[in-house]
Formats: structure tokens, sequence, C-alpha cells
């Protein structure tokens, strides 16, 4: 079998180009005890992924320059030392960005594609599912006839947050940037109403999205969205801070609005957060997500990239804000 | 009696001038039941009023032009339609700066001298000390050990501050504007590293006086220092938004350090607060505070300027940094 890596060849500057990465041709691992040799099925391209790739400690590890990519995958075992899996099962966790991967079963969650299609593992099911319920009802602790604003609502954070937002009797905004995206956050996810970030009337379009304010915000974005609804929080309102696109590609941090004064005079909560915190309550969020899933409250999209050669560019493509809903590579089928 | 009040005579752009103030003579309102005549003891100056000279809603009204401005004092009673307080007692409350008001007894608080200094009740016991409590404990959440760092620390909620959080066995850093007020922080209250935000080398002193990073900033100035904190929050990290001092004089909100980006990759979370959202619980506070000052473990400091003509002049003084602890107006003695 041929095995082919992706390696972070060197550290991006501003946008990332395919030249920050590599393909290399490799062996295989041999198995030791308590691994399986996975054979990848599907690739999460994620935006986080942008801040590993600075050689300066964000909330993660930096990614090392000649060592392979990381993201979220799915895949089947193709072999087992594990008492854990057997071969042929599909199995979803953090792995390498390449053809075959021998890993230790720990860190590795069976997928049942009886329960759900096994791409949800990576979306609605997964980390972004989960982000957005953790994060949309621990911190924004919603009540229903709120407004909540939601920025990268296109995304596959920001779809479920719009649906859970509606779930709780919220009156949801969502902020993308495309009239496409709009329409199908609209139509499809039941969004009340939405805003093209890129107009050029961009503060009035927001006004008049929030005719009373905001009472949460759940912030994908930052930059110039951010700033505008700064101004527009109402007394005990929440931000959540759950991914800062705008920035990840900014060499210079450039100066905006500051949001101190503007939580002092409303009595504001800003509160940032990573989805493994709530690590011990993942079981408890993904019931709850399939049951919404399979009640038909939950919707999902889906853009899959076919070829592993095109994961870099797949993962290029989240900037230029191309996708809607979760983004990600098919590699290869299940056997 | 000759009447006397200072009324708002012009709403001030940027730094307020005496000329935005006008004592006027007045009448004495004769009493309805349930009302009470005071004679103004003291007028407690604060930071907050700045914001209600603007015609611009905040947390709270602006103040009217030609109205008399309104803020802490405390007061003896003179004459007595309520069944709450007979002549001679002391009260504190929210009252207009006048020689003499009359009030509905709601809303007005008995002040016993043998408690405590009456002073006290527009300082450590009252309003500033109420602030630094629940803002420090409720949003803090202090563990024994971490680093604090106190901005405007020398000012009335500020030392309470940073007392409060060497009680709880924190390590606290102290920003004042001074080497005067850095070394009674230190000297008198404890304090284990000062900063003066003058210093050329703001970031770089507050760096060194912060080894370990910043678990709880408790920010009462905002602008640039809170910008250089922000860089230096510990994962899990609480921000409380007390006061913007340094901003409360800009027409023009000055673009600064925006907080999103720190607070994702910290998993930090910044809230501002009215104290008025604790009302309910000032007595418990009250007690704590008046127990700590029993036993010595709490300190206070007051500045007192002599002459209710001095009020605005007094009122300006905090903007120019004067006040170390507690800033009020010496009305009249009690009779």
């Amino acid at each position: 079998m041929q095995n082919k890596q992706f390696v972070l060849h060197s550290r991006p500057t501003g946008m990332p180009t395919d030249d920050n990465f590599k393909l290399n041709e490799i062996d295989i691992t041999p198995l030791e005890d308590g691994q399986v040799l996975l054979r990848m099925l599907y690739i999460s391209v994620d935006p986080y992924l942008r801040s590993r790739m600075n050689d300066r400690k964000s909330y993660i590890e930096p990614f090392a320059v000649g060592q392979p990519i990381i993201s979220g995958g799915v895949a089947q075992v193709k072999e087992s030392r594990s008492d854990a899996f057997k071969v042929g099962d599909n199995v979803t966790g953090m792995v390498p960005w390449q053809l075959y991967a021998t890993l230790n079963a720990r860190g590795l969650y069976k997928v049942d594609p009886a329960f759900a299609p096994i791409t949800t593992a990576l979306g609605v099911l997964g980390i972004p599912g989960l982000t957005a319920y953790f994060g949309f009802l621990d911190i924004g602790k919603p009540k229903a006839g709120e407004t909540v604003v939601v920025s990268g609502a296109a995304g596959a954070v920001g779809t479920a947050v719009c649906q859970i937002a509606r779930i709780q009797g919220c009156r949801v905004v969502g902020v993308a940037g495309s009239d496409e995206k709009n329409r199908y956050l609209q139509t499809e996810l039941g969004v009340d109403a939405v805003v093209n970030y890129k107009s050029n009337e961009l503060k009035q379009e927001l006004l008049k999205a929030c005719p009373n304010g905001v009472d949460i915000y759940f912030d994908n974005v930052g930059g110039e969205v951010s700033d505008h609804i700064l101004t527009m929080m109402n007394h005990g309102s929440r931000t959540i801070i759950c991914g800062q696109i705008s920035m990840y590609n900014s060499e210079k941090m450039e100066p905006g609005v500051r949001a101190q004064p503007f939580l002092l005079v409303t009595s504001s909560l800003m509160q940032g957060f990573i989805i493994t915190d709530y690590e011990k309550q993942f079981g408890r969020g993904v019931m709850q997500l399939a049951t919404w899933l399979r009640e038909n409250k939950l919707k999902y999209a889906e853009q899959i990239v076919d070829g592993f050669e095109n994961t870099p560019q797949a993962f290029l493509g989240l900037f230029r804000g191309e996708n809607l809903g979760k983004l990600l590579v098919h590699v290869a089928d299940p056997e």
C-alpha cells in the first residue's frame, strides 16, 4: 500500500498558500500493541488549524515544521492490535493528514453508520456541533424571545448555533458573506433575519436586523462585525467568543473597538472557550444533537472536496469563505 | 436658613470645567408626609458621575441641564415627617448637591456613628466598598495564589479590592498613577507589587510585576493598561470591568486592542457590572466589610475637601488623579 502525508512545509505569513504544505510519500508504521492501522475516509478542515501553523502557543501547541498536519478525521480500521476496535470498524478522532495512519486506539471513538451518516461525526454530531451546543447553551444561557446574532452563521458551527437558538425560542440573526448563504439560512434553517457582512451599509443592516438590540452574540469571526455588535448590546448581554476567523491570517493585530466600555455600561459578559473544556459532557451533547437531528429540528450542510491531494486547497477555501456548512475532504470509501 | 444648590449648567465636552456647574440660591422645599429635611454633612464625588453629565443613556439616566447633580451623601435629619427617622439621625443615600434637601425617607439608610465613622458610609462600607466586594468575589472568583491586577488601585474601590484580594490569599499587583500612591499601596495595604501607569516602560513593568501572568484583572481605568493586560492573561482568567475612567472624558472612542482574540485563546471571561444588581445582598456585604475593618484586615484612606462651594473642584480632581482613597466634600459637622 502506498502511503502519503501532508506536512507543514513552512509557516505561513498572512494567508497560507499551497507552498506551506508538502506531500510526502512515506511508509506505513508497523503496529504495536494497543494500536490500529487506519485507512482515512474523510478529513475535516477547520479554521482553527490556522493558528497551529504559527510558531506561538495559542490554546494548543503549534504544528512542527516537517511534521504532519493533524485534524479531525473519520477512518476505517484496516488492522487492529487493540481490543477496542476490530477490522472494518469506522472510527473518528484526531488524525494526521495521511492516507494511512498507525495510531493508538485511545483517543479514537467508534462511529456507527446506522446511527447517522459517518460524516456527521466531523460536523453536526462532532466537534463543530458540540462547540455550538455547549458554547451557546452554557455561556449564552438563552431565554425565549431574546435576540441572538451569529457571525460566521453559514459555517459548520454557525449553522448549528442558529438552529439551536431557534429551538430555544430565540430570534436569530445570521451574519454571513454571501446572499446564497443567507438564503440558505433563511429558507432552510428558519433564521429570522440575515446580514451580508460585505454590505456597504453593514452597521445599518445590523441595526435593521436587530430592532430590539442584541442579547446574545455568538462570534465566530471577530473584526468589524463584532465592533458594531458592541454598540448594540442590551443590558446583561452575553458574547460567546468561539472563533475570530477574520483575524487568523493577520500578521499584526489591527486596532479596533475596545469592548470594555460597552461591557461596562451594559453589565455584559464576554467569554472565550475551548470545546475540550466540555469533554466530559460530550456524550450528553451528542445524544441531544442526534435527537434534534432525528426530529428534523436540526439540519446540516456539508461540502465535500474529493481527493486527499486536495486537502490543503480545501483548507485554504475556508478563508475565502467558500464553504456552506461543514467542509470535508473525501479520501476513500469504506470497504 | 440659606439653601444652596449646584446644578448642571452645561454639558461638558471632554474634561469638565467649573463652567459646567452653577451655584444657585434656592428655597427649602416644605416637607410632605414621609419626607425628611436633610442637612448635608458629606458629599461623595465619584468618577461615574461624569457619564451622567453626557446627553446619552449609559447604565443610568443623564443629569438634566438646570437640575442638581446627585451623588452619594451623608446627612443629618433636621426635620422629619417619617416614622423611619427622627431629628438628629445620621442617614446616607443619594442626595442632590445642596446644603439642605427635602427627600423621601425611602431610599435613605441610617448611619450609626458608634458602628464606624460616618464617612465610611460613602467609602469602604458604602458603594465603593460594596463594588469591590461583590465585583471581585462574585465575578473574579479568586483562588489563593492567583495573581490579581488592580488598575486605579489607589482609588476608593481599588484600595478595597487590593485588600480583599490579599485576604483571599492572592498575589496583588496595584497599578496607580504616582509613586506616592504606590508606596501607600505597598507599605500600608500590603500590595505585593506596584506599577506606575505613567512609566515609559509600562508593558515591561507590568510583565515584571506579573511573572506568572494574570488570573484576575479588576479594571477601573481601561485604555492602555488594559490593552497590555490582555496580552498577559492566563487560561481561564477573569476580567472585572468596574470603571473606565481613562475614557470618561473622551469625546471620541479611540481605537485600541480588541479583547476578543485574547479571550478566545485563553478561554477567559470579561464581565461588566453595576453594583445596584447586588442591592439585595448589600447587608451581607456591609457586615463582612465591617468585620474585616474591625479585625484591621481592611484599611481605608479618605481625602476630604472642605466646603460645599468646592464640590465641583473636588469632582474635577478625580480626573487629575489627585485622590488617594475616597474623595469627599465636608459640608458641615453633625449638630
